[in-house]
């Protein structure tokens, strides 16, 4: 029980020094000499990143500054790492922004972490979409303004822009695959599925923190091929059970109302139903997938539970961890070794409170 | 005669070499390791690509090849360095485009360059706000490809930066001001046109070819802030001509059917109307600014005829051209004198073209 109060007491901490540091990235951002960021444009940008940005971090349990201090064996971290390790984490939360405003807009989702989706305001609409940039742009800014000098900047913006080329790509296969033409069922495999996952989310929310954890510890990227993949198979696990808890999670626990069926997403779940059904059941699938309707969101979830999905989600969470498991000791760096077990761990018990609340 | 054979001949030639280092480029995305393009992917980057970058330079008049020629003292360049002007060239092409994507979905603009614009065609829609993303991000891949290991890769990725971050913040200044709320003539003012005019276009269409090549040249940017300011004073220049030439240019030479009027747009001439208007014009003005209907425009028109704002555009380009011819002579370096007046010459050589056609 004192563990737990510890673990509580330090995320808090963490969270108030985040909020402490993301003020002071905006306001470095707000007099930034190479635009002069005057009256109306200068509440415009403190308007929308105080909308877009603060409140998404730390649930994931996947931070920089976690990262770091593990990968420096427990111990506490400097005020000047500290202060390096926030940054790198908010420009992740500027990156996941990034990301997410065009998606708010094209799934015409209308709430995100609780609040008004931002280009809901009246005021905001279409123009939302160039936000998306200026997010975008602010993340080198940041970096320039604190990394600028140390040996491994260019590895840092290297890193930022790969993982940015794998993610817009991945997005792109998801709206290829998803939303080219007529509404098709027969695109969506289990290959192609993953692939998406993979680009679109596995690389920026799992490899990225751990990679700039490792650049900050003046660590080559090169050597952590393994490491990576690793952290990407496990975004994979997390994608997966998201799709999961759309259909059979409690929307209060995940903080949104399921549309993965009414959406004609290509989710995990339709994924497998259409591997598992017979013909009846996958004629019922053709006809009732993707509508906006409850009848036919019922007759869908009706075949996913008559197939036992929550069987084989199941089935493939164990043999996914067991899998992670045998990896991670594969690994020859003992710190690393306990840094992918800490994740391992931080996933795994965040599995267990979403799916038992 | 023979001198305007000449530079045709030169002009198709570096035409030649840029399609031709583009089929490159494009050819090192498409195999680009960090994501493994197959199949629909591939077609579709290959399609999207074809769409927007091709066929756009060169009209222009400032190219990063011309430019770093000119550094040279007029030599030719080497195999090598051709290849890495031409490189920049065409970074600078899939800016443009990344900036444009967005504007022509949202201006409703059905042709550019000629050719139907992307998004028209039915299979694109709305994904190809997200391609914006993939060319914005092809940028930083062709010069990790190319650049890293220079001397300069790290201050021409911060350009590249600096630069969008100038540009994207100077369409949000256009946005917010421009299509916030009710249309309202009264937000547009002399400064605040310039302020958007300088961030918008000025710095990545003038400033960023030139920094380029001074890049490339081994110089440090920070010794040229009077360079770019006269740079950005040409761009300013030309959007301002440009301006002009959508409410009295000819359709047929300018390559469009200019809308500025319909669109409520804030351009040069009803910033210019408006502060020389009397109150019976000024009335004129805000009753049929911004409306979608042929008698509305053609009165708008009459009040832009009856202030004299062909002549005022004649003086303001006086004053402007002369300004620049003082600022470019008191340049220090005689090589950086050249350039500009080069550059200087070509644009007012456009003037002509367009405006005695």
């Amino acid at each position: 029980m004192a563990e737990v109060t510890n673990v509580i007491e330090t995320t808090t901490n963490l969270n108030v020094k985040l909020c402490s540091i993301y003020s002071r990235l905006k306001s470095e951002i707000l007099q930034d000499s190479v635009f002069n960021f005057v009256d109306n444009d200068h509440q415009w940008i403190n308007r929308m990143l105080d909308c877009n940005i603060p409140g998404g971090k730390l649930n994931r349990g996947l931070s920089v500054v976690d990262c770091f201090k593990l990968l420096k064996g427990g111990k506490e971290l400097e005020d000047d790492e500290l202060l390096l390790a926030c940054s790198l984490d908010l420009c992740i939360e500027w990156l996941q922004s990034y990301f997410q405003v065009l998606f708010d807009i094209m799934d015409g989702y209308h709430t995100r972490r609780g609040q008004p989706c931002w280009f809901k305001d009246s005021n905001v609409g279409l123009k939302a979409a160039n936000d998306r940039f200026i997010l975008r742009i602010h993340i080198p800014r940041i970096l320039r303004r604190h990394f600028k000098g140390k040996l491994y900047y260019i590895d840092l913006l290297d890193l930022f822009n790969e993982i940015e080329f794998q993610t817009v790509s991945g997005q792109m296969l998801d709206l290829i695959t998803t939303q080219e033409g007529e509404k098709d069922l027969s695109k969506y495999k289990l290959p192609i599925y993953r692939r998406i996952v993979q680009f679109k989310t596995g690389y920026y929310s799992f490899y990225l923190p751990v990679a700039c954890a490792l650049l900050m510890s003046g660590e080559n990227l090169d050597n952590f091929t393994s490491v990576r993949n690793i952290l990407v198979e496990m975004g994979t696990y997390l994608q997966v059970e998201d799709d999961y808890l759309d259909c059979f999670g409690d929307p209060e626990v995940i903080g949104k109302i399921g549309k993965d069926i009414e959406d004609f997403k290509c989710s995990w779940m339709i994924v497998q139903a259409l591997e598992q059904a017979n013909e009846d059941q996958t004629k019922i699938l053709y006809e009732n997938y993707g509508k906006s309707n409850d009848a036919c969101v019922a007759k869908v979830k009706t075949v996913y539970k008559d197939l036992n999905l929550q069987d084989i989600f199941s089935q493939y969470k164990k043999a996914s961890n067991d899998q992670l498991i045998s990896q991670i000791k594969s690994q020859p760096s003992k710190v690393v070794q306990e840094l992918l077990k800490s994740l391992f761990a931080k996933i795994y018990k965040t599995q267990v409170i979403n799916l038992d609340p």
